[in-house]
This record gives structure tokens, C-alpha cells and sequence, in this order.
């Protein structure tokens, strides 16, 4: 799906809050795109990460991890795309370091306040002479400030670049978050693919900072499912400088309330632009599952749904087939009464309870006709929920991953 | 994937043991192809069934449950086509009683001595008028006993008949099992799917046979995998007759161990059969694992890589993308040092211990030009193993499932 209106956020992105810096330019693991972005905070920032829970994890992965344990501040994110450095052992480690070594040299800063990371193909180790080359160069480019150059430069075979930022005030003060990202899930050949990083001059403490954005990422980038591949070096990695001159946000306030909704904001711009993004999707499908008997099992039975390869084959085909919607939380593990089971597609209904279809088919599969389906799922148990966002399953999706190399 | 030599199973199936008749006729719920089939013992028969996990069970499933425990013997199994009795709430369940019933009626039986079986759509009430018309028509035309077609009355969109029979001497009396089945995974547009039917003219009691067929169907059925979706309607049922002449099997024995064995023949045949005909399916692959922990991790790893669209695509396109099968090992959940993982395709590495890359790309992806792939993943940490059988994921899957209303 291409996107139309992205011109708002293509201005700023992570340098739309003060003190953050960024570009990307081309260095030569691609061959003519760019592949090198370097995101910078002219003070020292907190941080907090999320990183894949595939066992198979990056170099980077692991470098970062490490960084994010042992140092307090955090200045700058390097980033390559083109090799993502995953299964490339002893080497891939070294070569990791290395590029945090040779961005600290650039910035003057020390090693263990960067972080590294890497998108592209897997089981190659990385032109270590072409990607130290670049970092001098890109670190003398930082002047340009260029946010859509690094978002181009962070991504692989994404059609459109995605990035958001929203602005609000705390305390007659402005604060800013933005973020950009790419990707998603593991859809590519050889890929391993969404990363996302997001600035903030907001003030916030570490073991804050961690909290908040693990649990809105659990609610954004956790939340979006394109084929259930995981990959071996996604990660989110936030930066906050402090720089709007607010204090550090307390746990229980409403500036932290306030600052977690906005984050959620842009986190969920950027992963529904992923799922849009998703190899031949054609349509944006958002799960909404109501009346489960706890959370968890909302989660699971749209889950369910968002993977089942039937009921995203029947969406690209705009076929109303409810059977198959039913039969995916059925064997989603819930416990739930499929007689009472409800579909609402944007807005109308095609099955009430008692297995009672309430549309002729044909109008039935009109709901499906939009580029945006919303698929409201209501299991009349309790009150658990869940919303999930996925794309259909086309064609298009089988040709890029059979024939990628030839 | 079409099948050459079948003739042989052709001739047998279901009525190659003593004592069986089948016969399939046409009685209306589909257009013109058959859609009615009956096996019949002429004798009462132990019996054993194992039934889909979905939580949307289909009428059937829930009469046929009801039956196994009320009932020491049984006689007979109906089965229609075209239309699935799931979905259909109480209507349904009459309905499959109904069906049952007039069985009984028609063979001079009692209805809980009856098997009563369904697929094809979901969410419709069968078309009773013609199925009990059917009925009466099918039990007059027992003595034709053509296990072919029964064997084709139970298909839907399955492309050919899948039939299996072994036979083998106990104690110098011929013992055979035979069956037949259809469909693979829940992969057709409303259908629910997988059925096998088994018979066999050893003697064997109730709870014996029903531990057998257990054991054996988790070898054989519960290791396929064409897209993951369980069906409301999936059945395995099994007669034993007796007619053979043999001693009841007992747990233990040498006679029982070679029954089992046999079965598990008979059951992989089937298990496979309905792999190589997943809709769209151009290869058949079967995954082995070794050296896992333990067996159970072993089978998630093997079923993460059977599940994943990445590998089933990349094999589609003969591409030898260890990257993408690693990484879906990598997100099974199991505990595993990557670096030691081996990847062996028909006999040759392609990937040894440190991710070292052993042939050049083109001579790798030649090991997938074959229909049928074995692929060995060794891990290299225990001694758990599995195998599962799957197939690739094509365009042609896709375009079946998204357009089979239109």
C-alpha cells in the first residue's frame, strides 16, 4: 500500500524534539541506496530498548543489550542497512563493536553511550571497510540534519519511508516525540527487519523510561502481526535528552499519563505504516476482539485470526467467510461458546449469535470492498479485549519470498 | 501434486480386510459429483476414534463422540461431502442424529452402532431431503462393494483418491488393515476437512484399539502440516472386526508391536497422500529434527519451520535461504546454541556448525529442485527428534482461497 500524505512527518521524525540530530547517507553495502544513518543527542539521554525475542539474535542485538546494561547516558544510534550482521559469529560480534568504536571516535563520545544496529541480509558478515568509511563521513554530515535522509537509509525493500512525531506541553513546556521506523515483521528473504528508534526531549529516568515504552510497545509493535516470522534483529530503541527543560517524569502523575498516550500515538503510527508496508498487502486489517472472558485470550483468538493464512487469503479476495474466521478462534485454545460469537465489519453485521448469518453473501462481502477493514470479533463471554493490526495475504506475497534471489 | 500409481489401493482401501463393504454414491448435496458414502462391517467391530481439537466441533463430531462412549461395538460409518453440518447449532446436531438413525434403519442396526461423518461448507444446514433419500439408496447398493467410490464420495476439492492397505500374517492367518481418507489441514475456502476412515479385520478390544489409534495418529496425521488451520470437522475413526480369525492384540506382545506398525504404515500413506495434494502444493517436504533437547522441542522446532511462510515460500522457489529456516527455529521457543545448527537438503550440508556456508548459492538451491525435499535439521545439543511432513507455499494457494466465491 502506498501512503499519500507523509509530508508532516517526513520534517521531523526523530529530530523534530530539540537537541537530536540525524542523517543518512549512502556508504556501499547497497549498491546505490542509502544505507547508513547515524540519529545523535547533543546531551546525554536516558534510554530504554526492546529487543527480539528470537533466540537467534544479531550481533547488534547482543552489543546493544550490553551498552544498555553497563552505561547510565546514551548519545548517539548507528545504523546500517543491507547486512543485517545476524549469524555471522566471533566476526559479526567484533565488527558490531567496532562500529560503535569507530562512531564513538567520530563523536567524541565513548563506545558504550552508542548504539548499534543493522537490517539487511542474513548470514554475510558486514564490509567492515565501506561501513568505517561511511561512519567518518556520516559523522561530519550530521550537520545537514536530515531526518528523511535516515529514514531512507534504515530501510531494506519498504515501499514508502515511515516516521512520526507528536508535540504537547507539560507545564506550559513543549515536549516532543518522534520516531522512525522500518520494516515489518520478518517478511523479507533473508531479511531481518523491524527496527524502529524514537527521540524525545522529555526528561526521564532510566528504569521509567524502560517501563513506559515496554508497555506501549506491547501495545503498537507488539501488536501488529504480517506473517509470524520473527526476526533476529528487531528492536526499538528510545533516546530521552531532556532538552524540553520539563522535569523528570514521576510514575502516577499526568505527565506520565499524558507522555505515555503521545508515545502510543506515534508507536502506533509507525506500526500501522508497517503493516500497510507489508509485502503485497493491499489491505489494512484492524482486529478488534471483545467480550473474552480475560485480556490474554482476546489476544490469543486474534492472534489466531491475524495468522490464519484462510481468513487472510478470503480478506484479499473480499469474501465475507466467516467459517473460517470462527474456525481460527476455535483452535486458538480459548475458552469460549461459539454459538454466541459476533462479526462486525466496518460497522456491519454479518454474523449474530446462534450461527445467524444476517447479510445476503454478496452484500456480506461489500464491507470488504475498503482499503481498511476493521473486523470486530465479539465472543459475549467477559470482558477481556484485545486490537491487533494485519494485512491480507496476496499473490504478491508468495512471489516476492520465492523468487527473491533469482 | 498429482499421483501416478494408485491402482493398486484403488482395489482395496477400506474393503481390503475381511468382512467390509463400502460404496459411494451421488444423492445431491453436490452438483453431480458423489457425495454419500457408507463402510460397513458385517459383523460388530471394536472401534477407536480421535477427534479435531477446535472448540468449534461440527455436529458429527459431537454425535460421533456421544456413540464411542455409548456403544461396545459398531457397524457402520456415514459420511457426506459438499457440506459440513458445522456451525449449524441445534439444527444441526438433529440433523446428524437424523442421519444416523436412518443408517441404523437402513442396515437393521442400532443408530449409536453408527459413525456419522461430514466436510465441505461451514455454516450450512444440510439438505436433509436428499441426504435420507441417499441413504435408503446407499444401503441397496452395499453389494457392490466398490471402495473407490466411497473413497471419492468423501473428497471435496482434493485433486485424487487417497487410499492404503497393508496386509501381513499373525500366527499364520492374514491380517489386513486398510483406509482411506481426504483433505489436508483445514485448507479449503469453508470446508472443514480432514477425514480418515480405517478398517481392519484384526481383533482387538475397545481400549487397546483406542491407544493404538492415538499413538499412531500422532505419528502419522499429527505430524502433517499444510497451513495450520484445524478444521471443525477433522475425524480419524477405525473398525476392527475380528474376521481375520486372530486372538485379540494385547499390549505387550509381538503381534500387537507388528499391528501398530503396520498401522502406522497404512496412516503415513494416508498422512502424506493429503500433504502432496495441499492445495497449491508443488513439493512435498519432510522435516527431520535431531539432536534437540528432547522430542517435544524438537517437534516445535520442526513445526515452526513447517509453519513458517518465509521457508514454505523460499522452498516454492527452489531457494536455499538457511537464514529464514534457522530464524524460524530461532522463534519456536526451544533452547538451542544457533551457532551449532546443521542444515542437510536430500543428503547434502548446506550449512554446517558456525554458520559456515559449504556450497556456493547455486549448487544449493539445486537441492531443492526435486518434488520432494528431506530436509535434516540437527541441532546438535540431545537427543530429541521429530518428523513432520509438509508442503511448499505457492501462488496458486493463494489465488484457490481468495477467490472461491468469486
Amino acid at each position: 500500500m502506498q501512503q499519500e500524505a507523509i509530508e508532516i512527518e517526513m520534517k521531523n521524525g526523530v529530530t523534530a524534539p530539540k537537541g537530536f540530530k540525524a542523517v543518512g547517507i549512502h556508504c556501499g553495502v547497497k549498491k546505490s541506496k542509502k544505507d547508513l544513518a547515524l540519529i545523535y543527542s547533543e546531551v546525554p539521554a536516558t534510554a530504554a530498548a526492546v529487543f527480539t525475542l528470537n533466540k537467534v539474535q544479531a550481533a547488534p542485538v547482543l552489543v546493544c543489550k550490553e551498552y544498555l546494561l553497563n552505561s547510565k547516558n546514551h548519545r548517539a544510534i548507528i545504523v546500517n542497512s543491507g547486512n543485517a550482521n545476524a549469524c555471522t559469529g566471533d566476526q559479526g560480534y567484533k565488527d558490531a563493536l567496532m562500529m560503535a568504536e569507530k562512531t564513538a571516535d567520530a563523536l567524541n563520545i565513548k563506545p558504550e553511550e552508542i548504539f548499534v544496529s543493522s537490517t539487511g541480509v542474513i548470514g554475510e558478515t558486514l564490509p567492515m571497510d565501506k561501513i568505517l568509511m561511511g561512519i567518518s563521513a556520516i559523522a561530519d554530515k550530521l550537520e545537514e540534519d536530515d531526518n528523511l535522509s535516515a529514514a531512507e537509509a534504515i530501510m531494506t525493500t519498504d515501499t514508502f519511508v515511515k516516521a512520526a512525531a507528536e508535540s504537547f506541553a507539560i507545564k506550559g513546556k513543549v515536549v516532543t516525540i518522534g520516531g522512525i521506523a522500518k520494516g515489518s515483521g520478518m517478511i523479507h528473504p533473508n531479511m531481518a527487519t523491524m527496527l524502529a528508534f524514537v527521540t524525545t526531549d522529555a526528561a526521564i529516568e532510566k528504569e521509567t523510561f524502560q517501563i513506559i515504552l515496554k508497555n506501549v510497545t506491547d501495545k503498537t509493535f507488539n501488536k501488529i502481526v504480517v506473517d509470524g516470522d520473527t526476526s533476529t534483529n528487531d528492536m526499538v530503541i528510545a533516546l530521552a535528552n531532556g532538552e524540553s527543560g520539563i522535569e523528570n517524569l514521576k510514575p502516577g502523575t499526568v505527565e506520565y499519563s499524558l507522555f505515555s498516550k503521545k508515545l502510543y500515538n506515534v508507536l502506533k503510527k509507525l506500526s500501522i505504516d508497517i503493516v500497510k508496508d507489508g509485502e503485497g498487502a493491499t489491505k489494512l486489517v484492524e482486529i478488534n476482539v471483545t467480550g473474552a472472558l480475560n485480556d490474554k485470550d482476546a489476544e490469543k483468538a486474534a492472534r489466531a485470526v491475524a495468522l490464519s493464512p484462510l481468513v487472510k487469503t478470503a480478506i484479499h479476495g473480499e469474501d465475507a467467510n466467516w467459517g473460517r474466521i470462527l474456525a481460527a478462534v476455535g483452535y486458538s485454545g480459548i475458552d469460549f461458546d461459539p454459538a454466541k460469537f459476533e462479526i462486525i465489519i466496518n460497522g456491519i453485521q454479518i454474523l449474530k449469535q446462534n450461527y445467524t448469518v444476517t447479510l445476503p453473501i454478496d452484500e456480506a462481502n461489500q464491507t470488504l470492498k475498503h482499503k481498511e477493514i476493521k473486523l470486530l470479533l465479539k465472543l459475549n463471554a467477559g470482558n477481556g479485549g484485545a486490537t491487533l493490526w494485519t494485512c491480507d495475504f496476496s499473490e504478491e506475497y508468495v512471489k516476492i519470498n520465492g523468487s527473491y534471489r533469482t
